[in-house]
């Protein structure tokens, strides 16, 4: 007999990515048990969210600002526009560190069994920054999955037109990984991709 | 390069039960991208439940009213309490709901790992209970763990001073279970509890 404010909450939590009915019960829990460590904190966390954090219109980033901090950044090529999926993608990119250019989140891939067409994709976008800006490289950095290089392959064409160098993330084993846990594709592909010494 | 909000937020999501900091990225950033669907009813909801729910000082269960539904509820046994480790377990008898008594959480159970002890649980308010009210049986429904049946026992032996019947689940194999896939301990205990049919 749980109340309906209880309820309520359990069923958003519930639908959030990897979570489920029970998780969010225990989530919801937790929560009512800390009250004043966990609840309040996270209401005003997420108001805080809700309240500042604005997509860029340039690339698509998450920010506090209208133009995120990385197209606002001078210091960083101006040059490069590294386009990703998402920006989870983005977050992995800079958490690296290595990369010093722009970025361009597509908001997904091309994706013939869930109907997604380039018109859905911040594709448009693309293709504006790189008519009216300086741009010479565009990395794709899109998932190393069929839908993937569908999307790559899609870009890579449209972008021949462009005077632009297109370059792509570099595939094959994964560091730390032992050869008998990869899937045969991935060895393949290191394989005929190898690299003399 | 994250804004100092969504790391905050981030970090409490990542706190939470069954949650790290990817999953907690994944649904920061499904929050960004749901605001009007997901965070602001997230956040309702969250301050629905932080303005509204109380612990119900006579059973421990979460509620609206200061005296929780199932305590107040006159058309339930007032002469059965089940006593719980956690009010996700009151829960979880209330989803059954072939049970028709009250209950008692005691929000936690004795573990010398922990060192949780007696005084850490809400035990004195059993007790009261059984002396102020017209209470006839107590149902451990403690969990299956050696710390659930040490605190049980701590119970057992407390609650033979009192006139009440001291009652607790049933244990053996589970509904839909394989004997394969079942652990020794629990095979041993159904066997030497088998019952005639």
């Amino acid at each position: 007999m749980q109340s309906s404010e209880i309820d309520k909450l359990t069923k958003i939590i519930a639908k959030l990515p990897a979570l489920g009915t029970r998780s969010a019960r225990r989530i919801v829990l937790h929560l009512l048990k800390k009250k004043e460590t966990t609840l309040l904190p996270l209401i005003t966390a997420l108001q805080d969210v809700a309240d500042n954090i604005k997509k860029c219109p340039i690339c698509g980033n998450f920010d506090t600002q209208d133009i995120c901090s990385i197209c606002r950044d001078l210091s960083r090529d101006v040059e490069t526009v590294c386009v990703v999926q998402d920006v989870a993608d983005l977050w992995a990119m800079e958490r690296v560190g290595l990369y010093k250019g722009q970025y361009h989140v597509l908001g997904g891939i091309l994706s013939a069994l869930d109907g997604i067409t380039p018109e859905d994709l911040h594709i448009e976008g693309l293709f504006q920054r790189i008519q009216t800006g300086n741009i010479k490289e565009v990395i794709l950095a899109l998932p190393a999955t069929i839908d993937g290089q569908i999307t790559a392959h899609y870009l890579l064409n449209r972008l021949k037109e462009q005077s632009v160098k297109v370059t792509t993330l570099a595939q094959g084993i994964p560091m730390g990984a032992e050869l008998d846990y990869m899937d045969d594709g991935t060895i393949q592909l290191a394989l005929s991709a190898r690299k003399e010494l």
